[in-house]
């Protein structure tokens, strides 16, 4: 079950091209390209001919023609040309779904479209940050969007799951971890970790090996934006207040689950900094100690995505809150959420 | 649904050795092999003892031996020597399909057998035309037949799948198309284009770049055989009076669709010209031309196959008249055949 | 369905370490490991907090620690500890199955843990003979366990099947076959071969190309053992009394067809033979054309699963009478059984 009457994050900006792309988001199969002005369109990907998918086609100035017939769409979907007739169908097209861009993202709204102009979408105001600098990455995770949330929901598998990245002995407490609400659909986990061992990954870029403070705050939106604020100081030098040589690693991290299908989900990712507050070698280590970091999830993921079960036992632990109250949250949308389902 | 009680292409006649070869026609499991006087043989692909293919066997003289138990089925499916015990089942076998050998293809016949007899398998004329030429290719598609089908009785799509190979700006016109039936059961498909530009393909086999007057036609029998006739002449040079060197291009292609399952298909085609009418380097080009042709369909097919749906609307074209017409043949002529299909 | 209620042999003993190994077996998902003090560990491969695989997970002396929050198992699969947390549920953890090892295999009860001890595991008296030695080896096949038991409770497949290895001419032969029983449980097959051709196997390994005599016994015990004695002498030496010279081949084979899931199937295999009976390039020998003559079966048993259905006749042999009584006692003891199976 997907989210309806929302925006999500589609694509990379710089995935948009004037050649069509196909992508399934929420079990909708959709094509999108770009604008002779770059503005992003997102049609059905399927034509309402033969339905061979128009992700075949060509895009020709702001318009799309399939390949099997040649039959044209403007940006909005309407069938405007066949070239073997002159009559056309009033209100022949496809599917045309609302598109912003916005933070480097292709954002696409699914469900009823009358509603994306009163729905806000997602903006990240970190992610405008003045001198800050940032990080891209786009994953494909075999597992549903639901189990992606509940993985960045919850830090304590860090210490297990990441013991060669982020991981570090002490990342297990819990004992200054809240969860807080500041309206019902929003939750906020934070965490702080005091005086513990430095972390693999920090080790390496820093090159510091005393004990560190570390800090880790997550805000969770609907459908599944999840932000992340994450630091590591010298231990006992002012934890979120540190500065200078005592302020190792200051990020601000955008994790995107856009369903792909039930089990399937584009996983976009966006870190930033301080410009200047990495050298380039630095930069570098830590990109692909995030790439590591996230395949390490993604194991974990893929195979808890082929055991998943309703029907055993479960354990539920204090630490897990946050991804709770997620559930709830979401659950509550669903099933809050009008029945009519297009048929994909 | 396949339609059933009919004669069914099922190989290229050189494929018939007296090695046995396993392929499903119609959803059904089938082995096929040659008798030592060269008569093709179609039996059921699966023991009637331990029920493993005997495709896996070996074939002594005229007779299948099963690869697991070594029981000896003859040519008619009948179990003739089971070699741990004397004794033998009266009636035990495996179904036996009638075949014939025509025109360089192996038929077999799909449904109750009693009416094979009684039921003419497709001939070619033009494959017999004296002092002409041919070449085979065989594909296997990943859609339905029905889907092939409807793409070989439609011209209009020409111009945009295969516009660099055979498709030219033009040739969308339907101004000169029309559609007959001499009989309740064939459809008749017909073009003529005057005065286009010459496709990629052609300017590449015959080096002339001037306008040129194109022709198609197709007849369509069931189940699935499809013979085209095309032609290409200089432009006002007579059409398909054309001769000499007006006349470029005259073939006759017979398209087959045999359904593997619901959705595969095996694809086989013959193409044939006058002996002499072109070069050697020519006949290699168009077939390389002819065979790239095809790949241009079967990307866009094996994505229809991948989309298609009943439940959204659909725009109908006045070109489609003569697929619609054999999409009606062949809906009545499955609607109407007996109930029993045996059990795959 | 699974006959339960059963010690099965899950792992040869040699591919137990301590590191965890992830292995279905009757459709349930175990992870194996070995205690510090070597003994079997079999857990349900799937955490009871959020359902990874344990076998993701990493060996801590005796206990597991789950990969994704470090959640701690002991070998009783009891949870004893939560790293974000000091209070554990009291009785949560995930199944833990009865395990024993013996003749260098990992035996795994699957069913009703209450009634393992209660419950005798296969013991293979031969393989502990003294003054013999043994080669083992395990296959994965893609067919259900029941096909595996049918082509080992049948030696009349073998001249056709394995006429490249094992088989000969004469091997048909089922005047001196048997079948007996000596509790409801077991089936004894027995056939003896008088005065025949020699095996290509044979001949390689014993450079003997004169007439053989050849025997064959074999003991199905439930769920799934099959243990085979094998020989071969010269032709009219004293049969199963053959020694010396005219003893070409004394063999004692264990075969073990686990169940993995409904159509899938572990293989194990053990030979033994008296030490110095054979040199070292016959047993290299032996082993290899062994080794050979499963993938001639498993191509076959692969074939048959795919076109086994019950929809269509069969015919019957009398030399397939000892497999039906083994078909008849797994039905029974299939039907005999509580209904209960633990969702898996």
């Amino acid at each position: 079950m997907f989210l309806r009457d929302r925006w999500y994050v589609a694509a990379l900006s710089k995935e948009l091209t004037q050649k069509p792309l196909g992508r399934t988001i929420c079990g909708e199969p959709i094509v999108f390209y770009r604008k002779t002005d770059g503005s992003p369109v997102a049609l059905e990907d399927r034509c309402c001919h033969r339905q061979t998918k128009l992700s075949l086609g060509t895009i020709e100035g702001d318009e799309l023609r399939c390949r099997y017939h040649g039959l044209k769409f403007n940006a909005q979907g309407r069938l405007i040309e066949i070239p073997s007739q002159k009559k056309i169908p009033s209100d022949a097209g496809v599917k045309c779904y609302p598109t912003l861009e916005d933070q480097n993202y292709i954002h696409i709204f699914i469900g009823d479209s009358d509603k994306a102009l009163t729905t806000p979408h997602y903006t990240h105001h970190e992610l405008s940050l003045e001198g800050w600098t940032s990080m891209q990455a786009q994953f494909n995770a075999e597992c549903s969007w639901r189990l992606l949330v509940d993985n960045l929901m919850d830090f304590t598998h860090v210490p297990w799951s990441h013991k060669n990245t982020i991981g570090a002995a002490g990342l297990e407490a819990t004992d200054e971890q809240t969860t807080e609400r500041d309206n019902p659909d929003h939750v906020r986990l934070s965490r702080i970790l005091r005086d513990i061992d430095p972390a693999p990954a920090h080790i390496k870029a820093f090159g510091y090996e005393g004990k560190v403070d570390r800090w880790q705050i997550v805000d969770f939106t609907p459908p599944s934006f999840m932000a992340l604020t994450v630091g590591v100081a010298k231990a006992g030098t002012g934890m979120t207040n540190a500065a200078g040589d005592n302020l190792m690693l200051d990020r601000r991290t955008l994790h995107i689950a856009t369903p792909e299908t039930d089990s399937k989900t584009h996983y976009f990712w966006t870190t930033m900094h301080e410009k200047g507050a990495l050298t380039e070698d630095q930069e570098k280590l830590i990109y692909e100690q995030s790439v590591e970091t996230f395949h390490e999830d993604l194991v974990i993921l893929e195979a808890q995505q082929e055991r998943y079960t309703d029907t055993i036992p479960r354990v539920d632990l204090a630490a897990d809150s946050a991804l709770f109250q997620v559930r709830r949250v979401l659950d509550r949308l669903i099933e809050n959420q009008s029945d009519h389902q297009p048929v994909p």
